[in-house]
């Protein structure tokens, strides 16, 4: 197995799972938890946490846990979280089974209840005592029962986490934006290299946002130093504090599309709305230039047509 | 029922349980999860939970949720956690008890779990159709079954949320402190009314503080308009993002004191290590910035004598 790798083809986990004697790719995803812990970056705990999924399409993916020195622990992404980033960067519909090295935390139970079918997710902890010889699943409704989730705030149609999302969104126009001066920290002459292609990224990455409690979605892009950009969404939770944000998910996909050291990351485009409920913009900028001092970091503000989330006032 | 208090003594407890035919006190707190849920901020959702808790000192506690426009939703303050540190406000030694207005999310129970026998924790949730004539508390091993806690990452002796702190603080003398200048945003020659006040109480509060994943405590002390003083400490969880961080604590001090309007907080010092693996400083400031623009904040470095927590490089 590609020990770099965070994501596998159906067909490849066939493979994997005849050459290695496991009769199916399910008995054969607890077996991949390891591996997975190997690829975690947990600088402060040390506590190396690997998730390995199943997804309906067939293919599996990798979720590891990730720690930013410096800055407070909310700015974690727990390995279930990395997980489902990791299919909605890759477009996956939908997770059927997920095998995690230890027990879920509350956090990361509250954050997979935003699934569709939540309760249905199948979840297998390889540090428990397995007493049968073929893996057993249990449904996260079994460790997360009497759930609050997005049931209890959305209508049927609102789209949930992996579902498809058309937030509507456009970049305002500079000589529209009154907070540019501000925002840009005075280099607005300096445009950066590839700075538009950096925008569309973050601009797709907000309108694929799921941000239906505040109706403040946004898209972070990254851009390491060989050109190669990496996106991410900002993902909501019904219950607010366990929500991924922007910088995050775009980290997500920057670790599980082979970036190496955060240093090498030297632009960054954050696309969210202007003066709204929820803003990413300064906590985005203390990430960035903790994790990637050089790092150049752009924002630029969007609207969306029906413009649900209106300004408000202190 | 007053109701802008959110604490009550035994006594008041039970002269209100009898007053209002009940039978008990345990009778009485779903009956008062309303006038709580009056009580909360949440200009982002307008989603107002109460929390009601009974210590085993008798005494009952309230809790709301906290909700700050203009930054990221991990800011937020639940209900559940706000009751706990209001607990440790008040030294209360355990709870008991706890009736709340929804099912509470993953992350609450999480933050739970913190607790010295947090799976004895009873719970009841008043959205719930009640069959009974009494109310019926389950346990939070019902709703959080297989936890992920702090027995799994501490030894027995640690204490736990509520029980006592002492880290061992000391202010690092300012000639020796070597990012004063910065910290300080150049206004170390201005003195802060009341500084050594505010410095002596967010000191008190970083020893008290609960960080034992990390070995970063801290505490922050606010001080309003009439020159009054709240402090708060930042209390971890074990599976980190849960954590509380300093200046949510002291807001809930402030809220639970009867402070207003959160432009009313005039002054802020923030305590902590220096040059550690987690840092509250400009998070906090970020938060104070935007709920009270004129608010002036320092930071003062402290150190331990065991000096658990060293230095790291990025
Ligand atoms: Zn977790
Ligand atoms: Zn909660």
């Amino acid at each position: 197995m590609d020990r770099l790798r965070f994501v596998f083809e159906s067909s490849e986990a066939e493979l994997m799972a005849k050459s290695t004697d496991h009769s199916s790719v399910l008995q054969l995803l607890p077996t991949l938890v390891k591996s997975a812990q190997d690829l975690a970056r947990p600088p402060i705990s040390n506590y190396h946490v690997g998730a390995v999924g199943l997804s309906s399409d067939g293919r599996i993916f990798l979720g590891v846990n990730l720690e930013f020195p410096g800055l407070p622990l909310h700015h974690s992404v727990h390995a279930e979280q990395f997980l489902i980033t990791n299919l909605a960067v890759h477009r996956s519909p939908r997770l059927l089974y997920l095998a995690v090295s230890s027990a879920p935390c509350g956090h990361c139970r509250q954050f997979l209840q935003e699934l569709r079918h939540a309760s249905d997710l199948q979840i297998l902890i390889t540090s428990e005592k397995q007493t049968h010889k073929e893996p057993i699943f249990k449904p996260l409704s079994s460790i997360l029962p009497n759930p609050f989730g997005p049931c209890d705030l959305l209508d049927e149609e609102t789209p949930l986490l992996l579902e498809n999302h058309n937030n509507g969104l456009s970049i305002i126009p500079k000589t529209m934006d009154s907070n540019c001066g501000n925002l840009c920290n005075g280099v607005c002459e300096s445009l950066l290299k590839n700075e538009s292609q950096l925008k569309v990224s973050a601009l797709e990455a907000a309108n694929s946002s799921h941000a239906p409690y505040s109706g403040c979605p946004s898209g972070v892009s990254l851009m390491d130093c060989d050109g190669k950009i990496y996106k991410g969404c900002y993902m909501e939770s019904a219950a607010y504090n366990p929500s991924l944000g922007p910088v995050q998910a775009a980290l997500v996909a920057y670790v599980a599309g082979g970036g190496g050291g955060y240093q090498r990351i030297v632009a960054a485009v954050l696309v969210e709305k202007e003066g709204t409920k929820v803003r990413q913009e300064d906590t985005a900028r203390l990430l960035l230039k903790m994790i990637s001092p050089k790092c150049e970091f752009r924002v630029f503000h969007c609207y969306s047509a029906d413009n649900e989330c209106k300004k408000f006032s202190f």
